[in-house]
């Protein structure tokens, strides 16, 4: 391994000769100095040089091209500086490398299409997406896929902890059906198969080997809105638990989710936090709750605008009852329970108190739903029946029905989607800022 | 959430009145007593009733149908059972209920199609496939599920702490030359695309942004072989690394990881390893490696078989390295480095000193290829003098090559098949055995 310290370890090292490596990420030279701003994946290292740029030995390969180019030190060419450790107030991290030696360690860079050391990249999103590749590497991008990874590891280890067993599905199904509306159609040796919208159908069939799974996986949606917040590939993050009383006990597992995720975004990425200037939310002990028919009434009252009679939330209810929770718990988060039927697939428990509403709930987070979930049937004679409301034939159906035919507990689960969560939390207006190489309507590249 | 304790957790509450949940495993009437075996998530429990089992009431919802069909108790029908925990040296775990009362928490289920209570399933893999749902709930094909999940834990522990970031990348891509031949064609809003067959692009691509990455993820390949190890859709577990010195750098990460899922088994899937009976591999501090021509001068003396003039390892000749290997090492695990350019794709980086031979690498573990990885090519001009060389046109390839000409690290990484692997540590003869649901050439539910 190329041995080398990170530059946010430099100021444990004042006095001492090191080296540092990285991307060249931004040259200044002024009359009688040049600072080289080197970018590592810790964050970014001052070089002071007197006199301008020279060029630089190429050290990593005997291939005979040393120097072909002239040793150019151009913009994102990836470089080792040894040098020595001075402090300096006005240095990144308090500390700056002085009488160094630069070595290049692969060939000089094209000039990036981007000038990647600016505060922020100031070109529109399809352009930014189109260089994905590059622009990914200026910091403020970067950092909202730190405090994803980060809240990932804390969805996982809440779960984990709680006896969850992650789990693997498949991602081709046979049935349309199974999905929904909005599949893509895949040519399946000579076949048609489609690709899964969800692991709902196989989180709960695990449920009868494991009792508690989750996955974190992709999910592919045909959706043909061109929003900003629809993607055709979204990372979906789902749990299923049995043996519960009611959504009650699921709502329950969510919050000490939720509560996990944004422990491990403060801790994990604490300074992706810092640097994009976040404020992460305070996940209530007890996440405030409304029934759906309970929110109607008090839009009704309150809001100005009659919604009662309407079977779903519409977004600019949902972050009406968000700034509502805000007033009245001081919570960012608020459980909306009992969505009526119609609003929610048919596999969804009903209420058995209270007759066309169902244990289906969203959390609304930041103005937006950002969790759905609820208690599911588990009796094999009540999907039949859910099916035969719908007029829809049970033979599709046969491979998830006969898991309920066996013997499955009362059980529920949700899914979090991922660049939703990493949006709401950094604030990004656009989903797709917040999605490695986003797929959507128009964007199958890079 | 239903009030209990686990099955495993018995032992602990000797005297104690507790109540334990979960599916009626098996019952056995004999003359004056009977025995419940009462499975769930950890393990088995016995339940002893004087007398006949009894018609028992169904707990859960006020839906009005209960026992009206005769309170049945059948194999896999999901109970409560509150009990008093009696130590007997003959139940699993040293402890039993007794003076039990039963509760239905979900109507009867269906007579399983197996037996899931005799110590093996005797039907043939397509028929144990094709009832998936079922059989998985037998604790022999669920053990090799935990010690999956565990193994992925440990990997993933081990990258988290070498500061890889974990990351998602896109399934569906636009062009086919990108992941190589047998792909499948998918229908991406009137376009044409494929499902990706490995992140091997995004990774080398996040190795400029992130410098250490790793994904766990589907992978899907059109294999049109109907074998033991192909699979159409695996896990894979990949990762990748900038600021090596050569692909000995990649293969040391490699030797920790391996460690790490050992470990990861060994610890978080105690139960299951030692339900199967399993001998866990020692990994060795320097795992040995031979170079490709070394080793086939290595066979053409000693193996009775002159394999020089290949360009690839044939399956009999992993197995007699093996072999050797343990003779020689006491390793059940060997490094083959410096494979021919013409076995390794075309981003293979060459070996400087050896012309005609990569720092590509295999590592073979009982018998068999595992790892396959390298060091890649990281310059621009490289990357167009390789394709030059296939005669490739670099056209389709452009959304790729844009990321060396940004200044690119020399890195390399490697791909862990997750089947093979859990495979291999548990002795299971098909891929399929270890795989949820899985996808081949012929399978597509459920």
């Amino acid at each position: 391994m190329i041995s080398r310290i990170l530059a946010a370890d430099l100021p444990g090292h004042v006095g001492e000769r090191v080296t540092i490596a990285g991307w060249l990420h931004r040259r200044r030279e002024l009359k009688s100095v040049t600072f080289l701003i080197v970018r590592d994946r810790s964050g970014l290292a001052q070089v002071v040089l007197s006199g301008p740029v020279p060029a630089v030995e190429d050290a990593t390969q005997a291939d005979g091209d040393m120097l072909a180019d002239g040793g150019a030190l151009t913009e994102e060419t990836v470089i080792a500086v040894e040098g020595t450790v001075t402090a300096n107030q006005q240095a990144p991290g308090g500390a700056e490398i002085t009488s160094p030696v630069i070595t290049r360690l692969s060939g000089p860079a094209q000039p990036p299409p981007f000038d990647l050391y600016r505060p922020t990249l100031t070109a529109g999103l399809p352009t930014i997406l189109d260089h994905s590749p590059t622009t990914l590497r200026h910091p403020l991008l970067r950092a909202g896929f730190e405090i994803a990874a980060a809240s990932v590891a804390g969805f996982r280890d809440t779960l984990t902890g709680l006896g969850f067993t992650e789990v693997y599905t498949p991602k081709i199904v046979e049935s349309a059906t199974e999905s929904g509306a909005n599949v893509f159609g895949i040519d399946y040796f000579g076949r048609p198969a489609y690709l899964a919208q969800s692991p709902q159908f196989y989180k709960q069939a695990l449920v009868g080997v494991f009792e508690r799974v989750f996955e974190v996986g992709p999910a592919f949606r045909a959706e043909p809105h061109d929003t900003a917040r629809h993607l055709a590939q979204y990372t979906s993050l789902d749990a299923e638990l049995g043996f519960i009383a009611d959504h009650q006990d699921v709502m329950t597992v969510l919050r000490e989710v939720i509560a996990g995720m944004v422990a491990g975004a403060r801790e994990e990425s604490r300074s992706a936090v810092d640097l994009l200037g976040l404020t992460l939310p305070a996940v209530p002990g007890q996440i405030p709750q409304i029934h759906f028919a309970d929110a109607q009434e008090l839009m009704a009252a309150q809001m100005g605008e009659d919604p009662r009679g309407e079977k779903d939330l519409a977004p600019a209810h949902e972050r009406w009852l968000c700034e509502w929770a805000m007033r009245e718990y001081r919570s960012e988060f608020l459980f909306v329970t009992g969505f009526p039927a119609v609003a929610k697939p048919f596999y969804t428990h009903p209420d058995p108190a209270r007759p066309g509403y169902t244990n289906g709930f969203d959390l609304l987070f930041r103005g937006l739903e950002l969790v759905t979930g609820g208690q599911r049937l588990h009796r094999h004679a009540d999907y039949l029946a859910a099916l035969a409301d719908l007029g829809e034939d049970p033979a599709p159906y046969a491979g998830y029905l006969q898991v309920f035919e066996h013997g499955m507990p009362p059980h529920g689960g949700f899914a979090i989607g991922l660049e939703r969560w990493t949006a709401r939390l950094t604030g990004a207006a656009n989903v797709r800022q917040v999605t490695l190489f986003p797929r959507d309507l128009h964007r199958l590249s890079p």
